[in-house]
């Protein structure tokens, strides 16, 4: 379509939109682009692209291919608190908020950022579809330099040619070419040759206050690190302080597919879905952009999916190289910081607005065990701000609650998951952390996690996030050599994590079945899991190697406070 | 009314309230409060007692007297983008949205604060009174050391002993008790004889990075200042980084009365107001608490106005030593980014949001000469961010506009304005900025600022502040030494501070009367306009002294590109 055509046809349109009628459209985003825009900024072509067909059901927009520049300047701004993201006020490149069947067709284009900018945004929508196009930023958040010499307590770090850095009060900072700050927190040192995290690599954790350092001669830094160890010739990565901008952020939407995308860069996680439904990630790629030279992909977990219901399906998509575990699913749990009443808590939860609602039925669960002993309704909600809120219940609070116990939200999280086809490692940490109630299907997948592949988290003490796995099926997937990473990520290939006080009286997860796999590894430690009523392991080859120095002594298959459990060797 | 009666007529309240009757009730705080809560946080009272009394017209909330700790976890919270303060989440104490007719008795309570809190803030309400109270926090956000020493590029600083200061990477940080960072991007010297800003002070722009420090055996701290001066046994001042939570800031509120209110510290300005009209301040006491110790009060302006109507009165007030001036009253103008088509401009504007809407006449201001061109009609505005809209107009841009030039909302900033009877002094910069363009009387009034006392500012190139004053009587004050601060601050005790690029073609200001006024002062320099049609300066006395050392030559009454000039020395 023409733009000659579309300034007719709009008025038109307006006109049919005003009368109610919703026919759908294929709107060409090259009509609304300038040269100059395709130069500088696409934002205001895609806004007023947007506006021309999100009112009208099972419209596709077009993006034209090539690269298409996106500043932040005019993108649509937000304040959002995030689950497991940083809140704040975003801009946002693609805001979809209330829409109700959309296409997004990428046509191959690249869209690469300027900024911190949100790519997009889906809220309160449905069957939304995004396909065909890669996510890129001009200047990452993670930051990345070659290691040139280790010394007692500093390291000299030679930068790329590009990166704009300062050191005020002898401080090292980065910044683009805007001006703006890329504060980092976080050291990891990655291999070179491998292209992955390195072997036993340790995280440090800096704080937000950054490395003192100097400016040498050769134009390269010298870090001070202290204890730091490293290998020169590696990439030591500066992690971003804060998720700010998850490539994909979606809360309560309801059928979402994205297809055949990249994402190259993001400050934040990849895809994160809250109270979500039926989600589909076909051909998803979170890995670093091809002939760039960078290391890394994006600064955190490649998807996060939080009280999920239906299904989620994640097929043929490749995590690779993130500064977090591949998938995170799992529920959230509110803290009951105090009661109030005889049927009042005062709950605290991170993150999760609004995470009691009236008539939702909460379970209580004990932060000792992490068994549910009661499932009581939300009456009422006087919330005081997005962490604390005070909950009346329909009866009086049970006798053995105890401050600190935690509850939730008893129909969420029940997503049914397939994870198929995927390729999942060399990044930071662990693969798959699954905590979903609903039917878990994990197969034809090929890992390679630096930590634990699949990892069965959920606790009611540090991080509250909701697991108690019901039904896990992993089958005919291949690991290849996973564990090479830090110790604390992860006991073996599949493990239970969760953090649970008296694990003796704990059976919080079961039916954890593990069969067909192949598991090619220089570490023998392949189960081991906690606190399950049913395991199956059967079927499953190990094959045994060196292609790692291996340091960690361990029984390959570990099973304590299990019950029903069929191990067959 | 005794906790049981309140009990019970609560749920007659409810019943009422929900039949819609409106009958205004009185409410004590004390009813709401817990032996608990008045030892650690008063919030869950504050919270339940405002709304039991904001349904209903003209109610009073009676507070208890004493001391009443208020802490930041059970506040409410909501985003705001507050004109010329720190946009962000902000969590608040005493929320008043839509509310009409509420007085709050203070009762002589002391409300202190732990965390960055924004104690009132008023939104869309009308008839608010609130009296008899004093606002301090457990911990400022502006820190204090005494000066011991200063060497070359260096000076050792003596920090109160109830300070937590810790040095990661060797930078000087604040913290309370909680861990809450206090950020400072600024220095500032005071007199700790005279408690006043020191005389001939610099201020020191630190960037958001700190300084570099070391710890002394004696318990000071080393800190590394380029080319500092300063006088051992002054205090010097670190200011806060932002303006994240001014005292009271009010939006769109009509009938404000403040009275009896000491504001001995908060994190951004005293009062701030904005789209508000009928605004009374009667014995505001913007001061540093008595017995304290403390050299500053609040850590920016003690008052600042924009697009206010109807009328401000400050009466009986004193603001001192905080780190801004004493008042700020001005208009917005958006600035023209870019001419989008005949009748569209790109305007951007920082901070008002929604500074065009339907409807609203703007005047177009060129930004060489600030001298108004034409006035039209907002017919349309697409909203890209809080910074950026696209705005149509009923007609087409004039020919003689320039991209650069700035648009104001020419019916807002029009207040009556009466200063009376208030003390204004011993703070950073100026004094009173006045730039409303409705009838402005100053009397009575005595002024001991270290930069110009009264300033008529407004410029279109750098702070896009809205001036451009019609009819400002300024009689019968005493002025005592003021301009023994920054040279910056001001060139003369009355002034006129706008940035007009072509000032020969500028008239932007008129009608300035300085009538029967006393200046005791060591700087001859009195009257310095430019600008102004209409000017009168007579029955004024100057008493010379030598209170301070004088070192900025000047003439004592300038009038430059000024019509209309009657001057009887």
């Amino acid at each position: 379509m023409r733009r000659s055509a579309i300034f007719f046809l709009g008025i038109i349109a307006s006109l049919l939109t005003a009368c109610g009628t919703d026919a759908s459209r294929t709107v060409y985003l090259k009509d609304y682009l300038t040269d100059e825009m395709l130069q500088t900024d696409a934002y205001p072509a895609i806004r007023a692209a947007l506006e021309d067909c999100i009112g009208h059901k099972g419209s596709t927009l077009v993006l034209p291919g090539g690269v298409l520049p996106v500043r932040k300047d005019y993108c649509y701004e937000k304040y959002m608190n995030i689950s497991n993201n940083a809140p704040g006020c975003k801009r946002i490149a693609f805001d979809l908020e209330g829409v109700d069947g959309l296409t997004i067709e990428g046509n191959g284009t690249q869209l690469l950022f300027s900024g911190y900018i949100s790519p997009f945004y889906i809220e309160n929508s449905s069957d939304i579809v995004v396909k065909d196009l890669s996510i890129d930023f001009t200047r990452t958040f993670t930051s990345e330099g070659r290691i040139v010499t280790v010394g007692d307590g500093w390291a000299e770090i030679e930068f790329p040619k590009d990166y704009v850095i300062n050191l005020p009060a002898g401080v090292l900072r980065f910044k683009d070419a805007d001006g703006v700050l890329y504060p980092y927190s976080h050291l990891l040192e990655f291999d070179s040759e491998r292209k992955e995290v390195a072997h036993y690599v340790h995280d440090w954790w800096l704080g937000p206050d950054g490395l003192r350092a100097e400016v040498l001669p050769n134009g390269n830094y010298k870090c001070f690190i202290d204890r730091f160890e490293a290998t020169p010739g590696n990439i030591l990565v500066f992690g971003a302080t804060e998720r700010l901008n998850p490539g994909f952020t979606l809360d309560s939407v309801d059928g979402f597919t994205l297809e055949n995308v990249d994402i190259w860069a993001c400050c934040g996680m990849g895809v994160i879905a809250e109270r979500s439904s039926d989600l589909l990630l076909d051909n998803v790629r979170v890995v670093p952009p091809p002939g760039k030279g960078r290391m890394v992909s994006i600064s955190a977990d490649a998807t996060h999916f939080i009280n999920c219901k239906g299904f989620i399906r994640m097929v043929g998509c490749t995590f690779m190289n993130q500064i977090d575990d591949a998938t995170n699913i799992h529920g959230w749990y509110a803290v009951a910081q105090k009661k109030q009443s005889d049927n009042q808590l005062v709950l605290w939860s991170n993150y999760e607005v609004d995470f009691a609602r009236p008539g939702m039925r909460m379970e209580f669960v004990s932060h000792n065990t992490m068994m549910t002993y009661d499932t009581m309704t939300v009456k009422n909600v006087l919330k005081y701000n997005d962490e604390l809120s005070l909950v009346t219940f329909d009866r009086a609070i049970p006798e053995c609650f105890e401050v600190k116990d935690v509850l939730a939200d008893v129909d969420a999280n029940t997503a049914e998951v397939l994870i198929k086809g995927c390729y999942i490692g060399n990044n930071r940490a662990r693969g798959l952390l699954i905590g979903s109630k609903g039917p878990v299907v994990i197969e034809e997948n090929v890992f390679h996690s630096p930590g634990t592949a699949i990892l069965f988290e959920g606790d009611g003490n540090y991080w509250y996030e909701q697991s108690g796995v019901k039904d896990v099926t992993i089958r005919n997937n291949t690991f290849e050599n996973c564990l090479y990473g830090r110790r604390s990520w992860g006991p073996a290939y599949i493990a239970v994590g969760s953090g649970i006080p008296q694990k003796e009286l704990s059976r919080y997860h079961s039916g954890i079945k593990v069969e067909g796999n192949i598991f090619k590894t220089f570490d023998p430690r392949i189960l081991n899991l906690c606190c399950v009523d049913g395991v199956t392991y059967r079927d499953n080859k190990v094959i045994m190697n060196e292609d790692y120095e291996y340091g960690r002594p361990g029984e390959p298959l570990v099973t304590t406070f299990c019950d029903n459990v069929t191990i067959e060797e």
